[in-house]
Formats: C-alpha cells, sequence, structure tokens
C-alpha cells in the first residue's frame, strides 16, 4: 500500500459506524482526501479517536506518529451528506441495513456525485437492484461488501445488479487493488455474498456440534485452530481439498468422502454430473504442473502460522 | 518438541502408507524408537525415503542432516505385525478403513502388546466400538485422528468407546501433547469427528457456489484466503463469530444475521434456548475481561499471516 499523502483526489464515506470509521482509515492511508458524512453529531469526536488506531493497524504499512497526524488531516465529518459527496471520485456507503435508506440515499448520491464517481454500497444483505430502485440509472450501483473490519482484512466482495457494465465494476476491482485490498467479483448477488454463506454453514455445524456435547466452545475453536484454520489460510478450502484428495484430487474427496459424510448429516450430494465438471475445472484452475508449488507454498505458510502462533507471547 | 535421539520406548505404527510414514516422522522426531509393520515388501523402501524429508519439515524443529540420519537409525519396518508390537508403549493403527480388518488386528495387538500400551487407530470413519468388538476389553480402543500431514498439523482427535476409562484418555492425551501435537478430546465418536465434519459442510457449500456460477474455484480460495482464513488460524471460528457479533457477541451474530442467512439456505435455525445457552458458555468460555487480550492476539496472528504470504516467493 502506497504511503503517499492525500492526492488520489476524495472519496466520500457516508456513515461514521465501526465499517464506515474503518474505511475511512483505509482510504486515507491509501493517499485520498475522506468526508464522512453522519447525522449523529458525536460522530466526528469517535472519528478523531479511532482513526488513528485504526491506521496503526492496517497490515503491510507502517506509519509514524507524524505520519498519521498528517493524514488525519485530510480527514472531514460533517452531517451534511451533499458535502461529503460533491467532486468524490467514490462513495463508500455504510448506513442502516435498510432498503428504504438506501434507495433513498442512492437516488440523492446519483443526483449530487460526479457522474464517473463509483457508488458503492459495503451492504451485506441488500442487492444492488433494490438499493438503485430509485436511481435513473440504477446500474451505477455497486455492492463493495467489506469483511470486518475493512482496514484488516483484505477481501472486498463486489458485484452489480443484473445489467451491470462490466466496465464498472473492472474499474472498482482496480480502485480497491491499488488499496492493496483483495477484490472479488460475484457474477450476482446471493443473500450473504460467498464469504458469510461459508461462514454461516461452518459456524452453524459448529454450534450444532457445541450442543451435541461432543466438544465446548474452546476444543472447537482449538480444532479448528489446529488443522483446517491454517490449510484455509494458506490455500483456500478448494485447493486444500484438492491436495487432501489423493490421486483423484477435489472430485475424489466429494465423490469418496464428503458425499458420504453429508448424506449421513442431512446434506444433499454433489451429483455424478457435477463431480466430472469439478474434476475439469479444478485442473484448469491449478494445472497438475503447478501443484509441486503450491504444494511447498501451502506448507511454508502452514509452518509460518505455527510457528508465529509457538512463539507469539500476547 | 524435544530433539532427543529414541529414549522414550518403542511405538508401532501399523500401516506404511502415507498416514502411517507421516506419524512415524512425527514418532522419531519426538524421541521414541519406531517400528513400522506392513505386508507389502515395498514398504521398508518407501519409508526410507520418505521420512528424513518428513522429518525435515516437522514445524518447531529443525534436524540437521546429520540428526536425521541418526533418527532413521531408530526406525525398522517389517512385515511382522506381532514383532512390532511386542514392548511398545503405543500402538498407532494406520490401516485400510474396513470394519473386518480393524476388529481383528485390535484383537491380535490386546494378545501381543503390553498391557498398558496405548492401542489407537488413526481411523477417520470407524468408531471405537466397532473396532474394538473382538477384544476382551474393547475399551482399550482409542481413536487418535490426525488431521492430513500428522508430522505438519497438530490437530488429533481423541475418543474413546461409550465405557472408555477417562484415566486413558487422559494418558493418551499426554502421549500426544509431549509430541508437541494439539489433542482434542470428542466426549464421544460422530460420523467425521469434528475437524471433517466442519469441512464437511464448508467445502460442499463451496462447490455448491461454484455450482451455480457464482465465484469460480479461484476466486472462492481467495475470498476464505483473505478473510474467513486468516480470522480462522487467528482464533477460530466461535471466537471469531463472538467478536463479529458486536455488544451481543456469538449469540447475537446467530440470533440477528446466522439464523436469518441459513433459513434462505435450507438450514434449520439454531432454537432460542441453545442461542441463550450459547451467550452463557460463551462468557464461560472467553470471559468478557479476558477479551481485549484476545483482540490483540487475533489482529496479530492475522497481521503475521498477511505479511508472511506479502513476502512470500514461492
Amino acid at each position: 500500500m502506497a504511503h503517499s499523502i492525500a492526492n488520489k483526489g476524495t472519496v466520500a464515506i457516508i456513515g461514521a459506524g465501526v465499517i464506515g470509521r474503518s474505511w475511512a482509515a483505509t482510504f486515507v492511508a491509501g493517499g485520498y482526501t475522506v468526508k464522512i458524512s453522519d447525522p449523529n453529531p458525536e460522530a466526528g469526536k469517535r472519528v478523531f479517536e479511532d482513526l488513528p488506531n485504526s491506521i496503526a493497524e492496517i497490515p503491510q504499512t507502517s506509519f509514524s506518529a507524524a505520519d498519521i497526524k498528517a493524514l488525519m488531516k485530510h480527514v472531514t465529518v460533517t452531517p451534511d451528506t451533499d458535502e461529503a459527496v460533491k467532486g468524490a471520485v467514490a462513495v463508500q456507503e455504510n448506513g442502516p441495513e435498510d432498503v428504504g435508506f438506501k434507495s433513498k440515499l442512492f437516488a440523492q448520491l446519483e443526483a449530487v456525485a460526479d457522474a464517473d464517481a463509483l457508488l458503492i454500497s459495503s451492504s451485506s444483505g441488500i442487492t444492488p437492484d433494490k438499493i438503485g430502485a430509485k436511481m435513473k440509472n440504477p446500474g451505477r450501483v455497486l455492492i463493495g461488501h467489506p469483511f470486518n473490519p475493512p482496514h484488516m482484512l483484505p477481501l472486498v466482495e463486489i458485484c452489480g445488479g443484473p445489467n451491470v457494465d462490466p466496465a464498472l465494476i473492472e474499474k472498482a476491482v482496480t480502485f480497491y487493488r491499488d488499496l492493496g485490498k483483495a477484490p472479488a467479483v460475484l457474477t450476482r448477488a446471493v443473500p450473504g455474498f460467498v464469504a458469510n454463506r461459508l461462514q454461516c454453514v461452518l459456524v452453524m455445524e459448529a454450534i450444532r456440534i457445541v450442543e451435541s456435547g461432543v466438544v465446548d466452545i474452546r476444543t472447537l475453536d482449538q480444532i479448528v485452530l489446529n488443522s483446517l484454520g491454517p490449510r484455509w489460510a494458506s490455500v483456500g478450502p478448494l485447493l486444500a481439498g484438492h491436495f487432501g484428495g489423493g490421486p483423484g484430487g477435489l472430485a475424489g474427496i466429494v465423490e469418496h468422502i464428503l458425499n458420504k459424510l453429508a448424506a449421513g448429516m442431512g446434506i444433499a450430494p454433489v451429483s455424478d454430473a457435477t463431480i466430472k465438471t469439478l474434476g475439469k475445472l479444478v485442473n484448469e484452475a491449478y494445472p497438475p504442473e503447478d501443484m509441486p508449488r503450491l504444494a511447498k507454498m501451502r506448507d511454508e505458510r502452514t509452518e509460518a502460522i505455527l510457528d508465529f502462533r509457538a512463539h507469539q507471547t500476547v
């Protein structure tokens, strides 16, 4: 991430809650002037208390106290949405998860913002078509859904409405990538997008296991910390499964292990046709000739995670 | 993990497949003499080719080539199960996942092994009562289910049959902990134990998302790598959810977010009674006064993971 001070233009942040403040830290540290709008009279106080700490926490950066003080001069807070939005290159909205609020706000943004400004919602649950329902051009709405807190976790899930212009998606990808984020484009909005769907199925099963008395809460967390966690932080679940499936790879582990286990857990099996397709797709995603390098990458990362934890003192 | 050379007695390994060889590396590096039994005439060749590399990969150790050469003198391979097992302090079985094979083998182990030897199966799918069905004392059977590969990942899921002696479980916990492993005791065997159940629900959902065309395989893995993976490698899914749930903690995130998302995904909700219990249990597992330290631990770990990946060259 660039350590440059505010020379890329202005980003408007709507809403100075936890997510809005974390985004504000990300954008100002990434070289933007940040204008935050929030009707709460306490918003300014919270922003100026909170942002210096958040900026200091951003991975792969090391701002001095003086740097941070200088950056904070490029942050303003106002109750006036129009004032924040006018002239901004991008708007990142973090208001209440309420369709009425968001659809009204985005019509206002469309009227006030520059014609080429990115209009992005952090919404985790409302689809772009609903957010844009009152706009002249609803296709301008994008979702840029972060993983909390945005100033620390790289993921931003991006999607648009049914008729979104691919060039607009590409512009958002570039915008976030330039900030050091890891944008992931979804071809369409689905409830929970991807990360929260995956979190949902795993946490719900974890709670059921605890509920059934097989292990307690701490033991469940320790189990993940010492197995799936380091693997999924190293290569993700599908490549991890591809490695774990022996000669059959991901398709093999689904056919021989997961489908059988799933049946006993009341989960519908993956069809034979999908297993076949999966075998093809996974070999395209991770070509056989690249697997030795990927295995080395996985093992180095896993070992680094275990080493860090073993020597951590906090 | 100790760098001492074979002075803790003998561990017998049944089966020189991928898991058996990985366990053999773990035990010999942890100070045991290792006797591996396998009827395959190629077994010895594979063991002596494979183990030096595996020993070198064990996290938090740094054996020199000379150390490894010395360790390998404490590894023998034989086709004779009785010869491997006699006088061993523990037997780690890694044969075929076949009830007939395992139940016959464990009756043999009972007849040949020392009366106080640990008799442990690496089985991922057969319950201890079935494995012990032909023994005089079926209560001696333990599951010590590793996460692949055992020489790298710390987790060992431990459980016994319905009437297992808690002291025997404790003995197995001490045995694995002394090797630098992270044993997790399950109060009873459930299909897939814990880690594979969690893996199953997440990977099955991941495949469904890919099947539906929302993201491709690489994007799905990248999403986890940049969000859930680092979190779950830092604090586990339930503590991560407890942090992510705002003032309501884990109970709040289940009630307000996951239960609603789950409903749309065809997953049964967590009951109000369980949500209430959960709120109590999670505050016992992670006391409010310890949360600031845990948050710091989480963030330091997350940052270390992202930093390592950013600077990794492989």
